[in-house]
């Protein structure tokens, strides 16, 4: 595993380009410390086994890990990667690195200033993914085009990120964050079964919530819901951006917004 | 444009691997002519442009598929793949090279032997690729997580290779290849709009077999369809290959068999 960027490092048949065969991890580093790196490495091994996929163990990962943030010298505050493709195609080891970065311009942007989101169909159904498992859904796979073409879209319609709705009219997540919607002191994020990431971020912000006194839920949201709260979030490992405006219209302020900002980017229970 | 596979080619922070962020074509090149290259290059194009990425002219695709080819020592008939990433993530050029590989012996064997076919369902209904271009649906992107996860769950259970469903019920294509299927002298395969790839393969053969006296069709077909035909076959532009059992049931015997694998791998009207 290394973390060299700028210089050649993948071979040209490997199935990680040729077929974005392998999956990744994305989380924040900050004074040091990698934030929930467990949780990370676990969500990792699930992804790997969702696309039978043999991965280094833990110990190397997380001396990769130690590695990379031992020999970063730049902003305090950055992203690391970990990722795993399926190696070259007539056999091979896989790909393995950690690979760190500079926060973007545009994410730190969207933490202070929010975003304007979009829906778009996702032309799914909620619970296919159980059904339909070769569908890999919920995996962080290498095969994200469809992410990155739903921001790009978001875009074209006047928004910075899209928001995917089911066929069957429930809201599932954007490209690279889950939904959050605020209900007086109840926080509501829909439950990965629907065909969604499990993630990591929701769930710590959930926890830190309800030690905080709000009530949390896993249930599934409707567009008209998001219209209807006290607050929209997408929140992600890298980023709690507050949704002020949805399908160009914009959203009721968010009361709650300092407070949840804070408890989204607070390191207790962090780890 | 390069060819080298087994050296470091690709940086680690390239949206190729990170994100499955680029476009590819794959053909068959025998006896140093690539199969088809005009329409491999134009489609090229269209992929590139569904996924917003200016991709190099198509002289320099041109120039790399002569370097490639007469640089070529392996056996006589061989594939090769055009590749195009979109780049390191902090910006830069895209990474764009031409990959020749020998061809898998299970391609080979396959293209002998025919296969055996697990239907799988992939979630979509008919028409949504044209609804929600975001998608991607018929987009030769890097992404091809799902096509891989589909033949690996064809193994599972039992088969060679998958093939797609809509929720609506009408036959969609494999991960790799399109479904073809005759009855008496007419032959019929499911046209592009309703969301996959529009095939190469199936074009040439169809103008083949017509010029041979056969009726042919863009029809959809129900799985029924398959059971019930003279002959189903999965084409690429790499493979035409009976499909002697589809869900566990021997289909019945393709009289054409002989006569479409000539027309299918003919090389009039290549290039």
């Amino acid at each position: 595993m290394r973390r060299e960027a700028r210089s050649a490092f993948l071979r040209a048949d490997d199935l990680g380009v040729l077929r974005g065969d392998g999956v990744f991890e994305r989380f924040l580093v900050r004074a040091g410390q990698p934030r929930h790196l467990a949780d990370h490495l676990a969500r990792l091994v699930r992804s790997a086994h969702q696309v039978d996929l043999e991965i280094p163990p833990e110990g190397a990962w997380r001396a990769a890990v130690a590695a990379g943030v031992s020999s970063w010298t730049g902003s305090p505050e950055w992203e690391m990667r970990l990722v795993c493709t399926r190696g070259p195609e007539e056999g091979g080891p896989p790909a393995a690195y950690a690979l760190g970065q500079e926060l973007s311009p545009v994410l730190l942007q969207q933490r202070r200033d929010g975003v304007s989101a979009v829906t778009l169909a996702r032309g799914l159904a909620t619970g296919v993914g159980e059904a339909a498992p070769w569908l890999l859904l919920g995996a962080k796979t290498l095969s994200y085009a469809l992410n990155v073409a739903s921001r790009r879209w978001a875009k074209r319609l006047g928004g910075d990120d899209a928001i995917f709705v089911s066929t069957d009219g429930w809201v599932w997540e954007s490209g690279t964050s889950s939904v959050v919607a605020a209900f007086g002191r109840r926080l509501v994020s829909p439950p990965a079964s629907i065909g969604i990431l499990d993630s990591i971020s929701v769930r710590h912000l959930f926890a830190a919530a309800e030690a905080a006194g709000w009530e949390t839920a896993r249930e599934n949201l409707k567009v008209d819901d998001l219209f209807g709260a006290n607050g929209v979030w997408l929140c992600s490992s890298l980023r709690f951006a507050r949704v002020h405006t949805l399908d160009g219209q914009v959203l009721a302020p968010a009361p709650a917004q300092r407070e949840l900002y804070r408890l989204a980017t607070s390191d207790e229970g962090a780890g």
